[in-house]
């Protein structure tokens, strides 16, 4: 019994290998081609390895643990890309039919947590994620700081939808993040790396 | 200060954004393209959560803290193939060089922390480098099996070269994780996954 809980193990470790070939709408930080999730997602638990000490009171396995699997579930539900209003709609069905299937490969114990951490994190209400969902708005904006608003031009995504899109830093991140998050966004303003309507 | 501190941090965070683009000789798993160094750290940080039960008495976080961190020199050191005798003859010296360029653009104390958490992996000492470096063999045999053998062949790796990277898995890793190993090499040899010398 216990080889056949690793060998469901095994098999769900093989299948989120598909995560690797779901691309986003960001590129990486040389302009060269897009990110995909896995890539993101090592990204984000780095960040959060990296930023720990702003965020108090957040457990900080807890986080990275959200930051690898935040985006599991679109290797059957697919990108939606952060401004698109239209995915958004069914972006909550699809997913969890996508969690269902993904997360069921797994030992019942681990189905639950894992699937518990996911809409924890979809959910923000904890400390751990609002600073694993901080990561997620502040890395696709150092790369495109970095690639000069690549993918804010090809998208036409103009700098109310970015502060939009980071209201939950400033509503709940650390001030330094907030205030940091706040500079690099006027910046990219001010070099005009952002799209501006007609 | 405390700014300047932050600025040292995303310094790094975007530095090691170039991880992202140091090739592997290991093909993802539907065979498509060879996977990047970025994908392999996120890969094995997942089996750090996934199979923790198994690897009793190591740290969660510090093992997946190694897995995330633990191929970074690359960005200037390169990836040295696992089976190439000759480039592992001077990666000590390469690799040391890249981590005193990497690892000096974070602030004192965590340049302090990443570089020993990176040399405790290559040392494999103690319980979370042997979980971590029995999870960076364990993972590019999955994706060799689940492709039958494409890097296996292309590199012309025999069986023996297979079970001698895997050494440390047969003399340090729990016995249903050697036991699983060494039961994906059998199933490959049977099977012409991997290469055989005239």
């Amino acid at each position: 019994m216990e080889s056949n809980r690793l060998e469901q193990q095994i098999k769900f470790i093989l299948e989120i290998d598909k995560l690797k070939t779901v691309i986003r709408q960001n590129f990486i930080s040389d302009g060269s081609r897009r990110e995909n999730d896995s890539e993101h997602s090592w990204h984000m638990a780095m960040m959060a390895v990296v930023l720990s000490e702003y965020f108090e009171g957040a457990d900080v396995l807890r986080t990275i643990k959200m930051a690898l699997m935040h985006d599991l579930v679109e290797i059957y539900a697919g990108d939606t890309f952060a401004y698109d209003e239209k995915g958004y709609l069914d972006k909550e069905e699809r997913e969890q039919k996508a969690a269902d299937k993904l997360f069921s490969l797994l030992p019942p114990d681990q189905e639950k947590e894992f699937r518990e951490l996911w809409q924890e994190f979809e959910r923000a209400d904890t400390k751990e994620a609002v600073f694993a969902a901080s990561l997620d708005r502040l890395q696709p904006l150092l790369l495109n700081s970095a690639t000069e608003g690549k993918m804010w031009k090809l998208q036409k995504v103009t700098k109310d939808k970015v502060l939009k899109r980071n209201e939950i830093v400033f509503e709940n991140a650390p001030e330094i993040i907030a205030d940091f998050v706040r500079s690099k966004i006027e910046h990219a303003d001010r070099n005009n790396y952002l799209y501006r309507e007609e």
